[in-house]
């Protein structure tokens, strides 16, 4: 049986375990794991060097399905907001995981080359150095935020319209769901990269490769 | 005994251990809040009608720390950039918090009285009627995922130089910790305010009350 159980265990079962865990209860120990595998703690250790490391792999996952910017020679919001459009995606469908990352350096290498590729967009479009991982932190917590704003719920405000008119009359108005999700995304992408364009000095129109 | 108990729980200890749940495991279960509370669950419904009360009744608390914009005749940018102020520093002392308030429809109060007066805001602003609840959504993730950047650790990202070239300048031309963090979201807060700006018209010299 403890044969059969080391055989079965894998880097990928265990990823697969761990964000289960996650998805499931907010949280991801090594005792909840190892139960949910039917595995040791010690034998989990002997794949993945712990918890930092299995988090910093459910990064490396979501990275290799978010994918870097095409750098396709489009312009750099364009290529922008392609990326951003696939990272708030991912992150949606595991809203649960987004503090477990966020609270932990990043070291997964597919998520940093995507970054690489940022701040090399950032750089021909004339951004001040010292401005760049600002820019970086920026489009993330937009991206973050907006990820969790599309796991919501269909109803994301409940208003009584006898005391809050305002904001009653205004969920009306607006489309429910993730259409609301999806239309607020985009107004708000495009709102912060036309004033980013403003700060960078309306480089808009410069073509980047 | 059981006397004792009952006497010390109260509607604030049980928020106050319920937070302290969230914070310590990023999870809220009735059976470990009646544990750390040594109480049974039923004694905890006695006072809050369950898990999703708790957690609404934990952003009424938030809420009341953040207060709502001013509506002291200021433009209608400086106070919502006020509010949003707030909301960032509140949610990040509690970022395990985060997708447990996103994942449940808010029926908070004070939450939505301040949203109320952001709508009356917009509305004096000239926002479409039908944008108004999507511009709250936008300014919500920017000020969530920016609560989640402030809580990262001081290295946030951890790039080789050697295969991360542009990316390892880029981190080392940024400030670090909680300077890097507060540059960050002022620099995006005037990107998203001035791209909202434009969208609604070049209205940012309107003076509301």
């Amino acid at each position: 049986m403890a044969q059969r159980r080391k055989r079965l265990l894998s880097v990928e079962s265990i990823l697969d375990a761990a964000l289960a865990c996650v998805d499931d209860s907010g949280r991801l120990t090594m005792a909840d794991l190892a139960a949910r595998l039917g595995a040791s703690a010690s034998s989990i250790y002997h794949h993945l060097p712990g918890r930092a490391a299995i988090i910093e792999a459910l990064r490396e996952r979501l990275g290799d399905e978010i994918g870097p910017p095409p750098m396709d020679g489009s312009d750099w919001d364009a290529q922008i907001r392609q990326w951003m459009r696939s990272y708030r995606q991912a992150m949606a469908e595991h809203p649960n995981l987004i503090p477990l990352l966020t609270e932990q350096t990043m070291t997964a290498g597919t998520v940093l080359r995507g970054y690489e590729q940022i701040v090399t967009l950032l750089t021909q479009v004339g951004a001040p150095a010292a401005d760049i991982a600002l820019w970086i932190s920026v489009l993330d917590s937009y991206a973050l935020g907006s990820a969790l704003d599309l796991a919501a719920p269909d109803e994301v405000w409940h208003a009584d319209p006898d005391t809050l008119p305002a904001l009653a009359e205004a969920i009306s108005m607006a489309p429910r769901g993730r259409p609301r999700a999806d239309k607020a995304f985009e107004l708000g992408l495009n709102a912060l990269l036309a004033g980013m364009r403003d700060q960078l000095g309306g480089s808009s129109a410069a073509s980047v490769s």
